[in-house]
């Protein structure tokens, strides 16, 4: 109460334009002379949060682009979320606008609350502004974070959006069975490391694509993962798919799309079930690559499923007490490549596209 | 036993050469050299049927072109067929030969058996040799006729593989539910007509698209389809489908593929689903067209699902009775295209890629 009407700077990340092809630095900008009261007005409903870590996911993209007319993305921006308190649908996810700081996952503490549910001091993790400070409107789709004994961080990775997205997107989706053969695409990112595990904690042989060779360390050593490969090295995708996957591939947890997607289409095997999470190799792109080879998703009986992880959260405190204790057995790996500052968001975000990131990318604003 | 070694003439459709591109009928001829031995050799333990109707389907046409090294369609030719009698795995489709008469469905009456499940005078359906008379070596892949009070020839069509594929796919595949919105691709033909009115069935709002207005005419005023089109007049298929389908499509049962497919997507409502039966669009094709608009699968959750009808045979003596019970009430209609005789399988054949039949085409080889 003593530090009501504080105004403090709250540094902003700000789109300079809508985005085509890839994302370059110069499309954002920091804009430092923003301030902010700290103290909701009287009647607020919101939160007022201090933005810890900020995370930087591939679908961000999408949200950047400008949209003519009736889109082919319009029902992204306006996908449901669920509440985490209410259960019920809370808002949607959205668009981003040139006036205001971009949006996106991250975990804050609530610094001033008009919502009974939330309370100075909180911890959540859930949809924030790239900013140091945000008031959070629809704080319905906040989650309260419990578990401390973790590092924060981890609530914009394995202990949120991605690593929920990892799980339920592999076991609800993909369906799988003991020694079914898994292939991962961009599997050293926030999501594929997981899947890998989780793919491996279910007895199968897994097989991941990334972009480097030190990825490809990272997915055999660390990961755990039967076998890697770089695309970037392979003039042929269906040869080397052929090469890892020679009686064909079961379950492919899809990140990537384009050419390889249809790489491994032509190498499922029968009543494969492909679950098509992220497709970040078209988001770049002005027409996207197609996809060709559909005809084998009728003689090998496939399910090519899309999913996005908010359809899921219900389930998402049974995951968390499951991961959680992986974690701290020590059972589960988990690598961040955390960037510091705010300043440093928009080539963090831009390195997403180049594959800079070696891990879930994460930024710190504060740490406490 | 006295017509033991009579010999008769077997007039057959072979291929002449493998198909590039659109079937002609100058890729086939008609052998009328040709004799048979109307009686087994002693130890066979095989089946010697007289063809009554032959089936022409748009999958044989795959099954026509030449296949050098692995092709994406190896696993069409090795897809395995349950058997009706035994409940287990009898054979496989086999890809068409230059040397042998093509094959395909039909319905053909049991002139000798060397298999205890078959005798003569028994009428059966499955795969067979497109000539007057086969030798059946795998006979556990057919399906006993036992109700002949309905035509014969609707074996090869509402109570044979078409019909139980558009049951399967429907109900099994598509998932619907009642009110739901339908969205059938070349829906006159043997599958769609019937799909169409399955979903009729469960209450579920019905559109098909044809290639003739005598076929929007069939829809609507025949098979009780809600609305139709003529894709030949819709410069845009997805201004089409937004026409007839303002708030998307929930299930879409896909026969052509290509074009229509990916305006389809674009179209669908979040958590639809698109059964792929068939892709007459690109069969003819060097080069298949590309489906682009991938990234709607992910944001409307679709659920695309590729099915042979082997896979669901051990139900179709439960979809017979159903389907039986529904012809004789006179509660379900279905339009046949009949051409007579064998020398008009191959204008037949060329015609279900130009759109010519109306309904399902058969072709009589003989009435009894």
């Amino acid at each position: 109460m003593g530090e009501r009407g504080l105004e403090v700077r709250n540094k902003q990340v700000i789109l300079k334009n809508y985005i085509t092809g890839y994302p370059k630095e110069s499309d954002f900008y920091i804009k430092t002379d923003a301030t902010i009261t700290l103290k909701l007005p009287q009647d607020s409903y919101g939160v007022l949060v201090k933005n810890l870590y900020l995370s930087c996911d591939p679908y961000m993209r999408h949200l950047m682009q400008e949209i003519k007319g009736p889109s082919v993305f319009s029902s992204y921006s306006a996908c449901s979320v669920y509440s985490s308190v209410s259960g019920t649908l809370a808002y949607q996810v959205p668009r981003q606008s040139l006036a205001k700081p971009i949006t996106g996952h991250g975990v804050a503490e609530v610094l001033d609350s008009g919502h009974p549910e939330f309370k100075k001091g909180d911890l959540v993790w859930g949809i924030t502004g790239f900013e140091e400070y945000s008031i959070i409107t629809t704080p319905e789709s906040l989650f309260k974070i419990e578990h401390t004994d973790v590092p924060l961080s981890y609530y914009t990775g394995i202990l949120g959006m991605p690593g929920f997205a990892a799980y339920a997107g592999f076991f609800e989706v993909c369906a799988p069975k003991k020694g079914e053969r898994v292939f991962i695409s961009a599997a050293s990112g926030a999501v594929g490391q997981l899947v890998g595990q989780f793919a491996k904690w279910m007895g199968c042989y897994v097989v991941g694509s990334v972009g480097s060779k030190e990825k490809v360390d990272m997915l055999k050593n660390k990961f755990g993962f039967d076998d890697a490969f770089n695309y970037k090295e392979e003039p042929d995708l269906d040869v080397a798919l052929k090469r890892y996957f020679p009686e064909g591939i079961d379950i492919n947890f899809e990140n990537v799309g384009g050419k390889m997607l249809d790489a491994v289409i032509l190498n499922m095997r029968n009543h494969g079930r492909i679950a098509l999470c992220g497709l970040i190799s078209q988001y770049n792109l002005d027409k996207p690559q197609g996809v060709n080879n559909f005809m084998v998703a009728i003689y090998k009986r496939l399910r090519i499923q899309g999913f996005l992880i908010f359809d899921y959260y219900p389930g998402y405190s049974k995951y968390l007490d499951v991961v959680l204790s992986y974690i701290r057995d020590g059972k589960i790996v988990y690598v961040e490549d955390i960037a510091e500052g705010i300043e440093s968001i928009p080539k963090a975000l831009v390195g997403l596209f180049e594959g800079r990131n070696v891990g879930k990318q994460v930024v710190v604003v504060a740490r406490e």
